[in-house]
């Protein structure tokens, strides 16, 4: 029925994996409230050969359960049988395939699973890694610590800081969204004071505010020189978010919210962005995250990203328009064997063949706890 | 904890049921492919005073272990103990609850069964059917058979329209997007011609064409005298539809694949649409789809439905802006006590308190497989 491929090369079984990873501590944003834990969710494809690919995503602790049954009801038997190189090709099926309960959301999490284990594999065979794969520009690139810390109070948030520039970063975000703008400012003065004039800052507001109140706070920003205002205004008021570049002039940032190319699109023609943030977990993994690059670079500003540090230091760090990685609050990257390596500060990709994540099962098994049997 | 509503009002339980209720032939249009069943997730919520209350939402056969799941996993815990007479304040709760795995997709087709459920007890509770508590314009409404019938072959086809009329239909629609237009132009002339000049007349082309191609086609349909010409491209390009209309002005339609406010406010703003079809299984349910009546009135152009008669006979009818309801060729309604009623060509609402659909269990348990134990 199917144009036969090479039979090396055939999906042969899909398996999910659940994971609730509680967090050091509880983490706080605008929009979204407290974090005690996140959910990761892992796809492992094996091919008729026996290779295998394993890629993966993440929530902020709601969603995975039905990530994990979209992956194993929807998308295991449409993928078995299927050539694993066709990789854009295939990104392209699911997402038809998907289409009438997708377009975003779910299918596009459980898509960007799939698609990561299809590039791991595709990595592997080539006997290259990823950063080499994805564009090659460089195996590094630069990085900064996202704390999600509107819970802390100052002296905290300042300690968190602190420890940020400890471990060799010289950028660093926080949120903002507080009861007042007065003690949002309060704490950005206090954060430029503490990190000195050298040091990239940025805040993110988790779209917590109106544009108008975007406006004024991107105003009292100012004299603090923020890199970028991140996500001021829900994500899909595009021409709020140019009105608010049109009347402060203060770069914006977004990303992490728009799960398909054509949120991206809008994104670009309307929202007047400096920064795009794409997330491969959650925009079509690898193949939909190269999608939105070529994007930045027709639109001319640099690509940066959201979350899974991880793996985003290799897409990053490969593009010729290389923005900041973040370097999120969500540690995947310490369930793996390779946490990310931060030298001479900068961040720098893993040089093995594949995505160069191998994740630590038996961490996993004790910290995490396995949602699925 | 939270505020303490009547104890009477209290949301105690939420039970899921999916089933995948097979149709009686295979049914295509020009992007889903075959349809052989349908998939049916429905969501009962019993308060602390015994009252229940059902909604569902459906698929085309995809996504309902997933919408199953979030309901289950992401959304009962959410809501047990809540005040359910507050539906609208609980339908933004639910939305900003799930935002980062939402904004569409699953989350949506979950939320929408959930809020369903919701309508059902407020209606029951005022002792009022759904049509009064909606709008309460009217208790019936234009309403047109919409077939799902790219693959069939013109005899079948024209037999199909003719069962529509025999059935008391004075509005029919049918699929577009054969592999040449010529072929399309020769439908779409056999329809007119047996239907005459009176019946109202919709086209299809579930978004299988680009702007060019909708252009030609439309250009091609126009000496058929077409009422609408729905999604011919895809729902993301607003402008696109906007592009179509100014080359053409013919009247275009789209909704089911819009499931935020946003999405519809960006259709609203540049699609330039002559009809608006929100589907209630999909667009955060009552409260959503009212919304998006309310924007429509805004706008000034009539609303419309996609899929669920049996549901949207209530909600088109209360509108004073009142399009035509779709009679999807998923026969929902036969799984209930009351399929559709037509009287006159116009389609009635039912009379009774709550949404004023019960499903017919034993019926879904005999031709549905129940996917969940
Ligand atoms: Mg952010
Ligand atoms: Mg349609």
């Amino acid at each position: 029925m199917r144009d036969g491929p090479a039979k090396s090369n055939q999906i042969e079984n899909v398996d999910v994996r659940l994971f609730n990873v509680p967090l050091a501590e509880v983490l706080s944003d605008a929009k979204h409230g407290d974090h005690t834990h996140f959910e990761l969710i892992t796809a492992t494809l094996r091919l008729s050969d026996g290779s295998e690919g394993t890629g993966y995503t993440y929530t902020g602790g709601k969603g995975g359960r039905a990530i994990a049954a979209m992956i194993e009801h929807d998308l295991a038997s449409f993928l078995n049988g299927r050539d694993a190189t066709a990789v854009e090709a295939l990104h392209d099926a699911m997402h038809w395939h998907l289409h009438y309960v997708g377009r975003g959301g779910i299918a596009s999490f459980s898509i960007s699973a799939v698609d990561i284990a299809l590039w791991d594999l595709r990595c592997k065979r080539a006997g290259k890694p990823l950063w080499r794969m994805a564009g090659g520009a460089s195996d590094r690139c630069r990085a900064y610590a996202g704390g999600i810390d509107l819970n802390f109070p100052l002296p905290k948030l300042l300690e968190s800081v602190r420890k940020y520039l400890d471990r060799g970063f010289n950028g660093v975000k926080i949120k903002v969204g507080q009861p007042t703008l007065a003690e949002d400012v309060a704490r950005v003065r206090a954060v430029r004071e503490l990190i000195g004039p050298e040091i990239a800052f940025m805040v993110d507001a988790n779209y917590s505010m109106n544009v108008d109140e975007a406006i004024a706070a991107a105003e009292a920003f100012k004299a603090y020189d923020i890199l970028w205002f991140e996500e001021p205004t829900i994500p899909d008021d595009y021409n709020g978010f140019g009105r608010i570049v049109e009347a402060t002039g203060v770069p914006l940032a977004m990303g992490e919210n728009l799960h398909t190319i054509h949120e991206f699109e809008h994104a670009f023609a309307d929202a007047r962005l400096s920064f795009i943030q794409p997330d491969a977990s959650n925009c079509g993994g690898i193949t939909g995250w190269l999608r939105v690059a070529e994007l930045s670079r027709r639109h001319g500003i640099p690509v940066c990203s959201h979350g899974m540090q991880e793996l985003h230091v290799s897409l990053v760090s490969a593009q010729p328009n290389a923005g900041w990685l973040e370097v999120h609050a969500f540690p995947i990257d310490e369930c793996t064997t390779r946490p990310l390596a931060i030298k001479d500060r900068m961040a720098v990709a893993p040089d093995l063949p594949g995505i160069g994540i191998t994740f630590d099962w038996a961490k996993l098994a004790a910290v995490g706890r396995a949602m699925r049997e």
